[in-house]
């Protein structure tokens, strides 16, 4: 009986007898096997650190961005498909440039979320700018509006929250236990970056260095660090062990 | 013989041999695993009181939008996917402004909840705002206009009820059921706040906080609770137990 | 053998072997599912009386329109899919009114019903306007125009007939042989409308009172009847029993 | 073997293994459930004679057309599925009028069979004409031109024949070998009548009345012949028996 | 293994493992259903003659057409769907006349063929005059200009080879067999009635009549000929057996 | 596990798990069925010589075109279908006149090779030009442009290679081997006349004649032989063997 | 359970359970099978160095294109299928041209790396210049701009790398392996052309000679290798071994 129901409803975004979508469930699943993104606010600004694996050592370290600016005021982290986060990355500078045009006025952090999200839900749908799939990919989207800093979350179904603190990717279920322990909302830029680094290095294979995770922070502007200025914050951690 | 006749009939939005629209009852499973929403008419105003799924402690509870303005006199709860919901807003929100921009008076309430409904029906069509799959979200729409206080319904399939009060989500069945034991048409607003609050405590897994519920009224201009306003409702709970 | 070649002719809207279009024939089953619904035509003109479901004490009866008006010399009752008729009805609204608008007239009740039809017959087809399934629902329309009073049925294939009497819906077979029984064509408007309320009773397993059942005539205008006038009906079906 | 190859060529208008187009063959039996439809030529015109089936005593047995005029000078009986000779009626009506517009005449018998033919031949095209799947409707073409009176008859392969007399629907088998038994050219127009009527009696399970049978002529013009006028047909009937 | 293969190429115009296409294949067999029909080439004009199942005395002879007219120079035999041959006609007589129209001057007869045949070949494609399926039917065509009389075939691959005498539908192998006998280059037009019509006698099942044959020829104009000129045709053959 | 992938990825132009595209691979099958055509390139010019299959004796071995011209400095040879092949060979004729008429100079080969390669690479994209399936025909592509003569193959796929000879077809695999012995770059055009044919003449199964092999040259110019030509090569071969 | 989940989500741009796109993987194994390229930056240029299969003695060497100019200061290599390469190249070219004419100077190579992914990215969304399968291609961009010179890898994903060195194709791990040996940033440009060539000569099964190599720099201009430079650097290798 079951199975001839479902005979009744195929298709790339279609609900399941149990009321699931599976394809977006299964870009969830591409999520879980991609590289590690924290996420930390604090009063000063948002900390953004993410675990890059670099394959080969004849790899350009710099190239792999797993950290990109948006606008001045926001940037973001991602975990899974990079050419899907591209596009959505694109999508989003895009509407924050038009927005500055139209309205002379940087875009707010959550409109610029909303409009990736937009994007995000819509697959399937035959659209000019929509995939044909969902998007593989969640994003952690850092920013500083008119409202003081804010990071946002974002999965494959276009659904988004708002946190204090976020860890996606391979290793976010032990990184958002440890953020939760560590987490509190009187942090200072400076602890946050700790914090992030040091959770990002207990989840990662190997050993940290200024080539395999980047970090960058939103307070006010997005600043992407330099290699000097990730080692700072690297020999910080031996202190914490 | 059976088996046979499915083979000539499949689509996402096809009849089943007994008449059955299975992606619309599927979307409907999908309500049933989402949190619950609770709406009050009485003759001041309308009440809606929403459970909000806090899954971490790191999560910025007023990012969890349960409860979203329509226009200034219609406001609406949700339970199911919240990124459909949101499409569906907004969706209302440029039907209610065209129509001041057209006309210069607000829209009916009847007639937003007939625009949101014609776009749920319309799935699988193709059309440029449809979806490919039924809109997987139940509304309580709660407005006020010309003909006083009111509060609609609207499921998957597109269709819609005016009710005295209804309870959506997971917990709807129990919350029905008080609610029709409670309910008379001559409350007052305030005794709807804690009658809502009450019923949706019964039906929460957890302690009710100005954190994890959600209430709005509408009466006659949308007003979504402060926390401090949350709180007071919720204190008056103490008296009833 | 047979398998085989249901294997060449698989679609929406295709033949079965047998000379048949099975997602009509399924499209009609969801009406067996309906309310029931019965239109009676006098020389006076036409009554129409239908069964509202009110599934719960705090849904609004007067919200579960099954009586429409399509223009003022045309009402609809309907059963099945609810969201499909008001579909059917706003097209056939349209219609009407831009045939009043180009020849300053109204039009007449069989090309208003063929207008419907149209529409309905083309599921399918990929037009604007037509659906990707059959519409589940049947239509009873009743009208008057310069060829006085008429009644006409309509069903999920496109076709319709003119009656003087019909019942549909999930109680239409027994209310079908009692019009047969009771009709005849010298009744009056008031005696057509205690017979149809009346059968209407027989085939309801609740209770008949003004919240369950709609009324309406068309003599020469529509009129939706309201509570207390429905009351006046329903006294006199005391008498009877 | 056989059965992979099936596997290659799938679709509403496609050739089987054996060179066959099911679909028109399951549209050819949607006709063989259809009511009976005879058609006579004579020198002086042409007849044609239906089967009405009326179900209910309370259906208006003038409501149910089996036989509608194109033109003043060509009408047509019709078996199978009516919905959609109404749309085949409906495309030649429009034609023989441009044809008139154009060319200040009268559309010639076949070149209106042909327009017909047309339509139903590009069924599962996407036009915006076409339907999706075969028309499931045989016609029986009755004209008067240029070249004297004609019958025609199409099935829903889009292919035509001339004929002197032909009978379509349920009972055309028996209908058929009556005709060739009882046919001759120099037959009056009156003697058709008596004719076509009285085969369609043989073949119809209840009695022959005004009520269930419809009889028209072209000779010249188009003309359904009143209940009285059938009556008189229906009373030679008793001195052939 | 070989099944998995074909799960990856299927559609109506796909090849198949061994780099065949299945539905020309079928359409093909459709072909060997149909009547027969010759074609026999000489210095004179071309002759073509076509069998003709009259499956009813009451069906009018002349209305089987199976010798159509394309332009005054060009005339074609054909065998299969009759529909989709019409369809096929009525194109190249649009190309001749437009070419006619834009140059002055008839179209020649293989630029007709090629016309005819780049429709033929597009099948599946979509476009606007393009077929779904292939055109299930083979023509001769014959035809005179600059280059003197000519004999073309075209299959449903849309391949066209140019025939100094031709066979085609289901007694078209015995036929080419007494073809390949029977011809040479210095036969006269006479001849060549002779020996199609005796040839189309071998293999038809029925007597040969003037009804149930057609004969025409181009020399140089396109010539159907009349019962009479048939008779006389017919009475030949008497002397041959 | 290998067949539950499969499931993931049917098209006409989709990859199989191996990374190979089949229906690319069914149409080079389709290739090896059909007759062999070799190409040679001298200092003087290119030679092209095919093999014509005459099925019948009534057939006109001029109409069985092997060997076309593209423009009067290209020719081609093909091995497949037939019709395939013209579409290729239309367009291409398209695109040099396009090009002589747009930059007043005749198109170079590898040009004219490049436009009917991206034709051929893009089927089943729904392109108005491009095919549903790969055209199913190899091409042997002789010309002489501003860098000499030159000889071009290609096959479904889009690819296209450069060569100083080549044989395609049923026969390719032994022509290839004997071409590879026999070829150096010193020979003259009248040497490269004799050797192709002598080639051609060990792969078929009939006497070679001049009705079933065609010959031509671009040198600089494009010449198809005429029999006599033909005839003269052939009487050649004797004093070979 | 895991086999009635496929049926929700079929697609050539669909994730799998597992969160993985299958399409894009088997593409990958088009490449495996795919000759060996590679590519090394020096801090004077980039060198590419690629393998060509030349099947046939008779095939012109310099038609087998593997490496490519996009513009006057980028150039590319390639391994998989060469007519998927060209489009993309010719996609770059277009993009570069108009780069130069919308703005004045020359794209940078990440923009055209960019561009070109974008286009790899979104295969099976039915617009215009994307295809339906993903590009069965990688490349090895090496370009030199503003920021001197740099080497791109690009896979069938859409995604990109920038390396120091890297190889791709049949050969590339064994390739990669010697690249990390062998590799520093302090390579001359010439060190760079002798490593190149000796690892490409360790992973091909035939001798190295100027027919079966091609050899290009950027630095800072593209630049091909003529027959007799490749037999230069040839020559170099044997005084390695």
């Amino acid at each position: 009986m079951f199975l001839t129901r479902t005979e009744y409803d195929r298709g790339v975004n279609t609900f399941s007898p149990e009321g699931r979508l599976f394809q977006v469930e299964y870009a969830i699943e591409a999520i879980k096997l991609g590289s590690t993104a924290i996420g930390v606010k604090t009063k000063e600004g948002v900390v953004l650190a993410v675990e890059k694996r670099i394959t080969s050592p004849l790899l350009e370290p710099s190239s792999v961005e797993k950290i990109m600016e948006i606008d001045e005021h926001i940037g973001c982290a991602m975990s899974g498909l990079i050419a899907d986060a591209r596009t959505l990355v694109e999508h989003a500078r895009v509407e924050t440039q038009n927005h500055r045009f139209s309205y002379g006025e940087p875009m707010t952090v959550e409109s610029t979320t909303q409009a990736l999200c937009d994007l995000a839900l819509r697959f399937g749908e035959g659209d000019e700018e929509s995939m044909s799939r969902p998007f593989g990919v969640s994003l952690l989207i850092a920013g500083h509006d008119e409202n003081g800093p804010c990071l946002y979350y974002t999965d494959p179904s276009g659904t988004f929250w708002q946190c204090n603190a976020k860890a996606i990717g391979s290793g976010s279920e032990g990184a958002d236990s440890s953020l939760q322990e560590q987490y509190n909302k009187e942090l200072t830029l400076k602890e946050a970056e700790t914090i992030a680094l040091s959770i990002l290095k207990q989840v990662m294979e190997e050993k940290v260095t200024a080539n395999n995770v980047d970090i960058a922070k939103v307070s006010p502007k997005y600043h992407l660090y330099s290699p000097s200025e990730v080692e700072e914050v690297i020999s910080r951690l031996i202190f914490l062990t």
